[in-house]
């Protein structure tokens, strides 16, 4: 079995999908019992594995011989299921690991998510794992099916082998309710699935862990998701950029979107970034689509299964109606489609194909009167499958409820065979007839897909056009800037370790070591100093004292702007001295930061914080009011890919600002991109030590850009 | 007839839900054909006027006499539906009026839609429409429905007669195919339509005359709309006015959000203000429910049939699913709802209810533990009914897929009658069985609102929530401030009326004079006056040149700020007018404006622009970036309601601004309001001769609030 770049630790997931053994300890004849349903399944069905009931209290279950624990099985066992009383558990787990069982389920309730002691005994069951080397799946879970080899290790009854539908779909899910739920629509939805893992509370194995083993599954295309919270999120990050590499979408449903547990903290970055904007930020930036409701997963697998090319997100519509082509057309543009104006030969094509009455424009609205004639759909649809230089996706209604549609279904056919383009069929409701569902049948069965919702038709060819076009791209980490040399960083690394808080001046020579472009300036220690650097950097200049101890200078008065002449420097140099003084008696003071004034920037902040789950995370937004009226600002895991520092700058809504306004010129993108990527080398190379960075303000010139202030707080031992 | 303060213009269209008598020109037996259809309807259903078939070509039609024309009709004519060429109809409506009919309904296509030669053909029936009083509805219409008289004037075969679900729902539509299928997505999802009418091209009568007789009709509880846009303006809002008074809900949908076409302006407002924002801030305004997926109609109408109060919105869960239940929850803290903690006596209740391991939490989880316990969901449910402090509305999973669920569909029930609070039922399926059909049909029979997707029952909520609220306030628009006396008002009507264009310093004169708060200022015409006037305002002052002519300040460089000692007044005078000569030779200097700086205040912006359909519509947003980087501003149509002005001021994302940041002190609130009535005032007074007004800036201040620039541009004649 080839893992590919995973981890050991995922060694040992493929016993969960291809036992040649099963035991179930708590085996029953009663189908309604946990420990019934899946013997029942297994025996029944067509795993072609030995199966082995346990318990105790049986000689024999259906015919077969029954142990009274693995121990007793004369034979090995590569997976035992596990239905028994939560104070049993741990030692039917002893007794399979004992008997060199590869891989455990276990159903039992009444371990984390009950309390302290039932987490410790939880932690029992993770320690034998670990001791040894047998995985386990759960507790607390609704187990794991396998269709493929007909493993049927779950006891919950929504959860059926058959399905007439394409398998491609394999499910995940940190809640087997929902997890199961997700299989029932799916099944109804015409979307078959071909595994699903109900994961509980993660003792051993974890989300991650199947999501990596179902990569390497040659028949799950796709991989949908419920996710409470990543366990690993340094897994769950390696396992999804694998996932974009060989192209198999991960759909995952997160909640607690609005519940975000805000922590803690003292930098603008950190008070931003709530535990569902990382998460937002992180399937963003790994191409993993979040599925904000169920249907949404189906109507993406259906669209995914045709294999064609939506990145392009041009969309043409054709309608029977126009208010609801319009509808359409409005519901793509909101949602990152385009609909564009159709010209040249197409226009023409569809004119001959359209009655008077009908618009060429699109959407196309082929009205009524198109209704007992199949060659004005056929025409038009042909039209646009031909357009190769403007559409990238057809959306048809289905115009099946009209006379002739029958031959209208196999033009639909024909045409979709004739082309490489995507074609979506949207119909307003599922066949109420023989000849209606044939016609629909015999369009599936041709792979094109239909849609019985307009709006979810449009959600998931953008969704299925972002995903496509992050897959294409990649993720590509190594683009960035140099490294600075290993004495430099070496300088860096130690004094970071230092005790002292860093000052402003302080954290920006550790900047510019990296490369970032800080503002001119120097530290004085007498006001004769302070004016000839004044002097030497040209007036007007700001005096900003120095101290580790006073890291709100504003609120201490311990800055001065605009410093003109000597005179004044003099004057300002002993008044912010005296203040810092006053502000704070017992601050060690460095002296006063002498420095240039920027003008003519766009003010922009760039901060580093701490995510629980995820590590560091970088934030990029426009300065002062944007961040804090508005919270307009983007994050992405560390390190950056070029294009990541490239959609954090797109997405923020204030973005406009950098592009020049009021006759302004614009700010320098490739200077703050430039930015964003060594602040991410610093933080791959430090981020151990650090707990924050704010460079707030980096001022965006129209030629390069210059951080005015900067905080970096060490990590706190 | 009772119509309210309707204007006459909507006399007659009660001929159109009420005729005693039919005659139906083109009328046939074939009853796939337009006039075959509504005479087969009108003589065999429940109809009971006279019906007389008109159609030279037959003798008798269905057994009944058939005449050549109306005029031959020996009995009064209340209605006449006309269906034949375009080219005919003309004519036959001529004989309707010359008849005496009072209503006439015209099927055909091939006027307005198709080009100029068509919209004369219309015009000349709007004319005889207007000439003769008979009303016309069309043409190219589908025609009129009302189920209470069975009237069937529509060919429409999707508009069916029979239903067993309640009827609350009118519809009136600007597109016939979209309306027949909101009429076929609401009786399919068990909401009975009352009346139907699709108004065509609207020559004579109209969207809102449809609207506004139907807030009289007392079958009609909700009115659902599909408006591309409404031909007259003023008329859709004193019947939506109307609608919010009477508390009928106006549900539209209203096509062409994103393609909204800009039009040429010179001002801020004038650039931002596209149709669909107005149409949206319209909307909201009147406590219209804008409706972009057709199922949110018919969710809102099951909700509004239980007649219970939504307002409120903090929403209790009960959900047999932890995952869905979270998912539940963000949704409805996304559109506006709460979700709150649950204590004290309730929380208590719900923890006698609950095992072990469920969670007291909102959402409440059930989890499958509550199989087979009635009691458990029951429990929780009659605690949640039972709270009369915390929670407004219950949604509720129906459990009815689990054991004992009948005896639990009575308990629902029982509850439901002991309590006023709504109770929304989320099922996950429509019934498979016939004991589930029984239990739906207990609960529907007891008024409880079903719907069979959670999103759309949180969005439901939502704006059944939001409009309660909205029809509770009310609109009132006369407690804004005081008008100026006449003499003042006919000042600025002369000032107005002026051909000069309007300097700075003269548009402030007329908002003075409506009590609109202005900057300190004064008109120098020479250097020492303009000293003098500085010093009496108190250093620093700005200079601004004054000209009608000269409106972009900045970029002619007629503008000093913070000017602070005489010598630099003497030389900014001199520079400001060598300026203005130089940047336009020709422009009339009215003088110098010198004018206090006003600081520490939150620059906003106030505008007025006309739109096309609603006439004068008042702009509210943050100043400068704000407005031109994120365009975030909200709209109104004037006059101003103070509830209006709120909603303005609340509806911005960057609203934080004024709670005051940064140390700030919060804005004066109060005197923005105040600053919005009296704009609306005078746009109430003056909207005739202005098409554009900005203030921009107002700095609203910690106490009141300062025009520190305007522009009025007159209207062009």
């Amino acid at each position: 079995m080839q893992h590919g770049d995973a981890s050991s630790a995922t060694s040992g997931i493929e016993y969960f999908f291809k036992p040649r053994s099963i035991a179930i300890v708590g085996a029953s004849e009663d189908r309604r019992k946990p420990g019934g349903r899946p013997f029942a399944a297994l025996i029944e069905g067509d795993y072609s594995g030995k199966v082995f009931p346990i318990n105790p209290r049986y000689e024999e279950l259906a015919g077969r011989r029954c142990y009274t624990t693995v121990l007793g099985v004369p034979d090995d066992i590569d997976m035992a299921i596990v239905s028994v009383p939560a104070v049993a558990v741990l030692e039917v787990l002893e007794q399979c690991a004992r008997k060199g069982v590869k891989a455990a389920v276990v159903f039992s309730a009444g371990f984390g998510e009950v309390g302290a002691e039932g987490e410790a005994e939880q932690e029992k069951i993770r320690k034998l794992s670990r001791e040894s080397g047998m995985r386990v799946l759960g507790p607390n879970c609704f187990g794991i099916m396998n269709v493929r080899n007909a493993v049927m290790a779950t006891f919950a009854s929504e959860l059926e082998m058959k399905s007439t539908s394409p398998r491609t779909l394999s499910l995940v899910a940190q809640s087997g309710a929902f997890g199961a739920r997700m299989f029932e629509d799916a099944t109804k939805a015409g979307v078959g699935c071909t595994s699903f893992t109900s994961v509980g509370n993660e003792a051993d194995t974890e989300f991650s862990d199947f999501v990596d083993y179902l990569l390497d599954d040659p028949d799950t295309k796709i991989i949908g998701g419920y996710l409470e919270g990543a366990k690993d999120g340094a897994k769950l990050k390696r396992v999804a950029e694998r996932a974009l590499r060989v192209q198999k979408p991960l759909l995952i449903t997160k909640v607690g979107r609005t519940r975000a547990g805000s922590r803690a903290a003292s930098s603008h970055t950190g008070s931003l970034a709530g535990a569902d904007e990382i998460y937002d930020a992180f399937f963003r930036q790994m191409g993993i689509v979040r599925i904000e409701h169920p249907d949404e997963m189906t109507a993406f697998a259906i669209l995914h299964r045709d294999g064609r090319d939506y990145s392009g997100g041009r969309v043409a519509i054709l309608s029977g109606s126009g208010g609801h082509g319009v509808m359409l057309a409005d519901k793509c543009e909101t949602i990152g489609l385009s609909v564009p104006e159709i010209g040249g030969h197409t226009r023409a094509k569809l004119e001959r194909s359209l009655p008077a009455f009908g618009s060429g424009k699109n959407p196309i609205d082929l009205t009524a009167a198109a209704n007992g004639k199949p060659e004005m759909p056929s025409g038009c649809l042909r039209a646009l499958a031909e357009d190769e230089d403007n559409i990238d996706v057809i959306l048809t209604m289905a115009f099946f409820q009209w006379e002739h549609s029958k031959e209208l279904a196999q033009e639909f056919v024909d045409i979709y065979r004739s082309t490489n383009k995507p074609i979506v069929v949207m119909a307003h409701d599922r066949p109420d007839s023989d000849e209606a569902a044939a016609r629909f049948a015999l369009l599936q069965s041709a792979g094109i897909p239909i849609l019985y919702d307009q709006f979810q038709a449009a959600e998931a060819i953008a969704k299925l056009s972002w995903y496509q076009r992050k897959a294409k791209r990649g993720r590509v980490v190594d683009g960035g800037p140099q490294a600075p040399d290993p004495a430099a960083r070496a300088e860096v690394r130690e004094r970071l370790r230092a005790g002292e808080p860093l000052s402003e001046f302080g954290c920006k020579q550790l900047l510019k070591s990296y490369g970032i472009p800080v503002t001119r300036e120097g530290l004085a220690t007498s006001a004769e100093m302070a004016v000839e650097l004044s002097r030497n950097l040209a007036y007007p200049v700001a005096l900003k004292v120095q101290s580790g101890q006073i890291l709100h200078k504003t609120e201490a008065g311990v800055i001065r702007l605009n410093v003109a002449s000597d005179q004044e420097v003099t004057r300002a140099y002993e008044e912010v001295l005296a203040n810092a003084r006053s502000y704070a008696p017992q601050a060690r003071v460095e002296g006063v930061l002498v420095q240039e004034m920027v003008r003519d920037g766009v003010e922009v902040i760039i901060g580093v914080t701490k995510d629980p789950v995820f590590g560091p995370a970088i934030m990029f937004g426009l300065g002062g009011i944007f961040v804090e009226a508005l919270r307009d600002v983007s994050f992405r895991i560390a390190p950056l890919a070029r294009a990541d520092a490239e959609e954090m700058i797109d997405e923020i809504r204030g973005r406009r600002v950098l592009e020049g306004m009021r006759g302004k010129p614009p700010a320098d993108r490739d200077a703050l991109i430039d930015t964003l990527l060594k602040v991410s080398q610093f933080v791959a190379d430090h981020g151990d030590q650090i707990d924050e960075l704010d460079l707030n303000p980096l001022v965006v010139l129209p030629k390069g850009a210059k951080v005015v202030d900067a905080l970096i707080t060490k990590t706190s031992r």
